[in-house]
């Protein structure tokens, strides 16, 4: 079957405009879950499937700091193998969830109370930002840099958040650059600044006495 | 290196008790995101990512009948290869959603308003059963059949689903198995019932007049 | 590079009409084979990879019941990482193997004596059915609900299956819902019906006494 | 919690001793299935995922020549994101199929009719041989060597093959080598022999005139 | 088979400490590779399979700045689904490879000429360092921030890269945080700064007029 | 949304022409790394992450048979779960690879020093042959049969290999269907030669005595 030059090219763009896929989520199990060894089996309830730690964020006051609570394999084993969690995030005005990834999963907020102003940045270096409203979904892709700010001079938000993984994993930019002990040169050069100005950013992230 | 027959025993225990892992979650995407080809990516900004949908649930008066809305790749198309997605459901007391699967995904339950009576069947056949308060979140593993009951007399009830795919898919058991046209005598020889019963439960899902 | 309105147009169909792919089949493995623990590694021959479980079937008459005779990894130890599984099903006349799910795998039927009428419902509730004849391959997708029937009245059928997967699961539609203890009130409102017919039901998949 | 030595050692044989899980089988599709563009949607129903290319062999006499029946998503496009094909392999007296590799799948050969000497070499260079009868099912690696012998001096054998992919491949290991116009230096090289055995050897693969 | 409480607890201790595999790399193709619409297949040759862009790189001086030259599916689309990708990076003496993650792949840094400091921070926050010498490899897991520095005074060092996916995408710190436009209140108050210094940040990277 | 026949017909020619994307890779892990068992996990530190094992291959002299070294996770443990894993191969002037598959992961050569002639025969036995010089890159695809000569009559050749897989195996076609004890007669019959030819060979890769 003979194509035009024109379909050819045609099809060309397709081929590069469409980006393969791959797999993202994490390990499913050939079981339909995965039992920890010390809970015997034969007592197995659905206590197992449910967690519960979530409960005292129901009827509480918002809390005065920036708080996450997560439902991660970690907190809830009966996740392992099932590729989803949940975190719930807390924000007073004007707290920041300052820059940072998940490593092994996308990100869909559910903002369920108040505003929020959200952004992040991909591999090409373009921002995009949003202000959310409550009832609105955000989806901040896995791997990529992202933020929330509630933007409100007197009143907290509230979001949920699901991941694609039961271990999506956090890497925060701010913490991750300075508290952790890199070079101060290194970092003077990669910031393109001057030992001082590194000195002064780690201190504001150095523990407390 | 010799192992002693206990230690092989011992080591067989853990092959035999850990299901190896496969892959759940839908596909990830070696771009950072996937963009409909009808959208400029020049135009491409903070609203693609965000999904408005949910918005009118969030001040509403509870419906009076069962009602699902979802945020999955149909709805939100920027869910495309992020494997993630959210349902909201809305349970008025008594109402049940009845016995269902989702093929692709585990859906994650997160109760924010009532109580709810969940269960599921595993594969060999066992009910886990639990009824939850608000701030649970309940496990249904991927492909299972599960269901949800409102049990409260007098109070409507409200779940956020998240699924670990972007199309997780649902197939309901009673309008799939009546409401589809399956041969009355094979219904028949498989419920082990007879005709004129089948014919009778599949009168209740029959298109209104 | 510009796109034409009716390039745009024509991409997006694509975009929407392709579904993406995810991972189906189950866990490979990063050694060629896996040995559980109690084999002795230096003694391993053909053996470990043959299954003798089938053999009677070759030789005997067909049995009275509708009888599934599986290698799965359960019965067949080498398939643990190879993504492939059989089963044997025999039909005597008229016999029904009653809707069911397999939530791993894909379920390619090679009907290899007599004929058997089979059908699948999809998500969106469609029913497909076909009359099949001896050589005839059907293809039931992963995950969806599907029956086969031996419409003939006096000839037995038999089909072999193979699976995507070494341990595809199943869920039968028929015993995970009446067979399991889900409360009789959840069922009757699930299937539009009363308690009565919901417990007459039950009753044909109560153990016998 | 502390670990013993012995404890840590005994953890480390398991990390060596088990082989981690990667995925093989094919794509799946997040949706139920995929049709071909060029099929009406609307008018698809049960022939699409029915292959009827086997019914041939069901009352044919055996072939004489070493024959290989596929339905593959070549020959069956339903199969298409489904991780699952057939072949039927039909082998007169003495003959044999000879060594290959499917890049892309575990071969599960399940005997039908006869008997087989079949045989595996693993990637330390141990073979693995069989010699089964009918109903025997083995179990031929992914991406391994391997072989079937019909050692049957007057009778022919039938096998179904079940491929834990849509699309396993096959690379035959004399032709891929002998009929592809590598030259005959290299491969005297690599087999340790002359010039001369490499042509004569190329002679019996050479195009009929 | 009864536990003891001892085994079960030490087989608790295996489900805890070996994560669960997940997939990485990207996807696979079910033909042997993808030749893009525009390339005529049958004129297909080596060519397609070669890329000779780092060819100038071999017998160059070597470059005055921090150069990275990539070979991923961008620039040889052969790569397309096969998994893997290389760049080759060349450090002049105290120059720095600023910290960045790459979303898609592990980098496994093959360090060919001079010394380099190197170091990742994981998602604990702990920072692992090392100083490479030539011929040493060091594997920075995927989506952790990573650095290199050349700490030698008056040498330039040379690396070659290889990535497990064709696109493994590169997301750089500091570019991300302070080149894109995130307002900079928000950056002030993550970073636990004042907008004063911020300001002075971003104006290093500021596009030159 | 009614589409003409020839958009259908060109849409078809798209499902033809692209093979699905499955998975390759290995398996990654839901932790940032893997960590074996007997390694005191609050003494890891960056010698875990460093191979030293080429270092020796820098400034010695080209060995004088034909060499591979590597670096996979058999070498390598923290190459666990990150699916990548490097070789360097060395060739004295006239040397050859022979034909070899890897069943687990493509090859990226990125040839460093001399020339090599390279080729690989894809599953429809077409070869594909390269002459390349240094700095040049070619790609073997995943599971294809592949060699390489270094066609120099006085000079060495250096490549660095990649592969996206930290075990992508190898299967050597020479010395697994020559030195594994293949029955001869089986080998006489698929190579279409005689049990006395099989024998010569089979001689050339006996174990010296």
């Amino acid at each position: 079957m003979a194509l035009t030059v024109k379909q050819r090219f045609f099809l060309t763009i397709l081929v590069l405009a469409f980006p393969l896929s791959a797999i993202s989520g994490d390990p499913d199990i050939i079981s339909d879950f995965v039992v920890p060894m010390e809970v015997n089996n034969t007592l197995l309830d659905g206590n197992f499937f449910t967690y519960t730690g979530m409960r005292p964020l129901i009827n509480s006051d918002p809390p005065t700091n920036f708080t996450v609570t997560k439902a991660t394999m970690a907190e809830f084993p009966a996740l392992n193998g099932q590729s989803v969690s949940y975190a719930v995030v807390q924000y007073p005005a004007g707290s920041v969830n300052p820059p940072h990834t998940h490593p092994r999963a996308t990100e869909l907020l559910f903002l369920t109370y108040g505003v929020l102003e959200v952004g992040f940045v991909d591999t090409t270096n373009k921002l995009f930002t949003q202000r959310l409203q409550a009832g609105d979904i955000f989806a901040f892709p896995k791997g990529l840099v992202h933020y929330q700010f509630n933007c409100a001079e007197n009143d907290f938000a509230v979001a949920v958040s699901a991941f694609g993984s039961a271990a999506a994993g956090t890497v925060s930019v701010p913490s991750t650059v300075l508290a952790t002990g890199i070079d101060d040169e290194i970092l003077a050069k990669s910031f393109k600044t001057d030992v001082y100005t590194i000195q002064k950013l780690k201190a504001g992230f150095a523990p407390k006495a």
